[in-house]
């Protein structure tokens, strides 16, 4: 779902981040909330991302959504140069199991927020959550949508340990 | 500032929490944004935190943060009793410096977000911020102000490394 | 087994946890401890949680195992609402390999007591055992069995370093 | 409190450790449950230590708490040679700040279960609490005092974040 | 020794790594290379970086020394947009003791190098000293300079252990 | 080569430690030193662990290679009960890795030591190594044997980076 | 590219590393640097390093590239006994997944650098790079093809998420 | 007690790690072993480094016990250029609490024994107690000694936890 206007931006250091970033898609598409997902690379593409950022709240998002593995710089940066709400996803890396990651986009400094998320998928698919949740204060709708999903979400959880 | 109805609350294990928990409310005052702070203990009042968080919605809070040490289930438990978004401040520690508290408050699992910040002091006061960014969606006044704080700090960071 | 009336609970956060959990169900099975084994999970049904660990006590529960990964929250918020001995296993996480789950539940704060055990099956496994010894000082009959599996425990380990 | 006869033993590594494990003693005293508290050395004094877990459940004791830093295998030795409940307490280590004490006394194999607390002070509290929420098991007096105890922890958490 | 013109820039995110990062002016002084030493914060400051990063090699610089703690983004930024060589000082932190900087600095992806330092100080004066050895393969003044500092360091090593 | 009398004992926690533990023997065998190997469990046969150390030395060892994992009690409590110098292996474990093992078994107090080796199979290949270093300082023949061993590891080096 | 005189030394301990490290070969290959590619083990050939560092500038070597895991010295010891710079890359070791060789071969004290690159294979690649940037300080066409990588490497980052 | 020739050497990387490696030398005077004890610094002093090691045999030594902090790559590169045993101990650092020198010390690569002691001053007693175990093999009287000391140690591990 990358319609035309979206209140969500989902951007991410690389492509091969999308698998783990896909669970934040998938969860505001479950939410009905529109999303526009790219890459955009704090390192190896800079200028896009300091354009992305800048522009972030004239483009009409209001939420961004900023996963990346390692030395985790996009959701901070980003961060820096928007005062939109941004949510940082740590992308498990290969040889620290995204610890790297989670504290390098964790251990901001005063000033400039970053909300934070756990490693991996689970983390991907909250930010999305958190993102329909923030977007809910002001749609009334959607604080009902989210409402059922947490209910349904409980409902789910059988009480049997096996099938 | 204590006001009779607020969009913010912040809650906090213990009151040993609050000389870190300050600096949410220092950067929430500083922004003209009104809160509640009290303390809620996840395992010494569990049925306060029920009631606050199965009641946050209706008291008129749009944001909560909660800062807890050590095994910090606070602002995990109230994240799964309310959809309103829960900022969660890892309180430094005294053995593990306040690593336990990061992990015990970000690594949620999928289906209940919490928007974690940093350790300490600088989380407590990046919470703040980012209660404001995000109420400040709502409210333009609100993001007028947080435009300017970002700006007035941006300009107080002198290029001289010595007085 | 399932009984009616048991003397054991062990409940875990997913169904997902049960293949390490189950390891303490086959312990009480060899020492003839009956239990009852359900999912109850302190995130997505904390309503649930509430209600069990309020009602353990009076359900006839003596001892309660639960087992949960990650932001690992489920052993120390049960033991907040029931004044029985609580053993907490934290499970095997995908990224943090339980070091996050170790850390949510061991690190409780004075006042709130988790028995903790290893990570994964082993303290699987020997919360099961715990929970014997504990019932066995009240039995006798179960004390001579923990004796002799113990027994047979030292007696299965060969000399040899090959079969 | 070092009564003729006791349920509960206090051991500990070292005389140093007894700042920390006194909180063991003071919650049982607070409960007025008796204990015995000595030093017992699994490295220096290892004769005392089989000496004493050998013959811990003929002397009257029903419950075991152990403190030890370091490379800590007070706890789980003596879990190997009683079918007591043995409680571990990980005493705060100078370099490693007690990390090494949770391990070495968490990540017992399975077949000998220590019961594992936090590191330091509120760890040695918590033992002292769990060794009574066991006793309480078979004495309803003990029983009533610990939900006393609880409920008035509870009732002091005042809600103010300050004085 | 804040020269018109210099082949090194010391840049720091914050007045405070100043007392860290001074060891590196001051190696540079000892073996007589000039440098210009300022405060560009990644996060609070991100048109300074972009411009100064940008600019660096226009400006005469040959290596940036880029300093900073926490989530340091300021190294890595920083080496992504100039193909000058960026040795990157990880600056102690309160909680994580400069773990985070570590991580946050040396664990780049592919395609951006930070020569990355030792924690603190220690890192700091080597960035000094690595920076000398860079320009000395240009300079063989320098290169000598740089040799008898070696020399004088290994005479100094006396091999004694008291005074 | 389980010889009648040997110098040498190599003792493990578990019939699953000596696929890593194969690697001290081989290297005794590749230097001519003879070895007993046999399970011996500080946790599930202290008994047997008792009785071992108190009598290695009386049974004509002269050095002891104790290798075990997890909360690696094995290699302290044998260096607790005999004068031999004992060399400790940490074996890798599951969830952590084998960092449990290795704090478990280095972090002793002082007073009794524990010469430790790396993790894993290099460890006790290494474990090996040294105590026929240790044996060679009586024992001219072996010393020699232990200098060629060096020296024919040093001439299979070769530089080539490819085959 | 192994040719006669070469700016480039790559130096590791072990032929295993070669996988590696290769990617440095590769980068500087890419940038039209020549390179000569070495075992050189610390622990197994000390001679051979010794006489390798103490002749490296006398054999036409600008930089020096050392990669190395576990108790990784190689980088180190090299910086110790030549005034060229060192590129440290810390291979991932088997248990503890390279954070070993990454200490060893950052937390240099001060007086003798090491320039390290992130674990793995993007701190080869980025060695190479590194090394390329140094020599880019003294060779104009060099600068113009570090500079048309980075244009490249940054053109080929497509917004898109998907193939 | 710096004797002319003695069977031990005490290295150090630095002058300041004499207070922690003072402990190595209390032991072996407790126990009536001499020893000579010297700065040698892998990375300031390598050739004396060199040296040492390579004459260590020659010089009469028959233990090396080798102290060092952050990078610690002395006790291994020692141990990769003589035959006689090394012990290293790792020196507490001022960042990482030792971490770091452990993993530079412990975790050698197989055909290079280095054993390992405690972080900091514990580890430096019983670097110099293991000395006194190895020497004893080969000296009747100083087995005496050693068994005497341990025995007097235990003694003096009174029961009391008070005074």
């Amino acid at each position: 779902m990358n319609a035309e206007s979206a209140p969500v931006a989902i951007i991410m250091g690389s492509r091969s981040d999308w698998p783990t970033m896909k669970a934040a898609a998938d969860a505001l598409e479950a939410l009905g909330v529109a999303y526009h997902a790219k890459v955009v690379s704090a390192h190896r593409t800079p200028d896009r991302m300091y354009a992305f950022a800048k522009g972030a709240k004239a483009a009409g998002y209001k939420v961004i959504i900023a996963g990346a593995g390692g030395a985790a710089h996009l959701p901070g940066m980003t961060a820096s140069m928007t005062e939109l709400p941004v949510l940082g996803v740590p992308v498990e890396s290969k040889a620290l199991k995204g610890m790297d990651s989670l504290l390098s986009i964790v251990q901001m400094p005063g000033g400039i927020p970053v909300a934070t998320l756990a490693i991996g998928e689970a983390g991907a698919r909250n930010a999305g959550l958190l993102a329909a949740r923030i977007l809910a204060l002001g749609d009334a709708d959607l604080a009902q949508r989210v409402a059922e999903y947490a209910a349904r979400q409980s409902d789910m959880v059988s009480e049997s340990v096996e099938d």
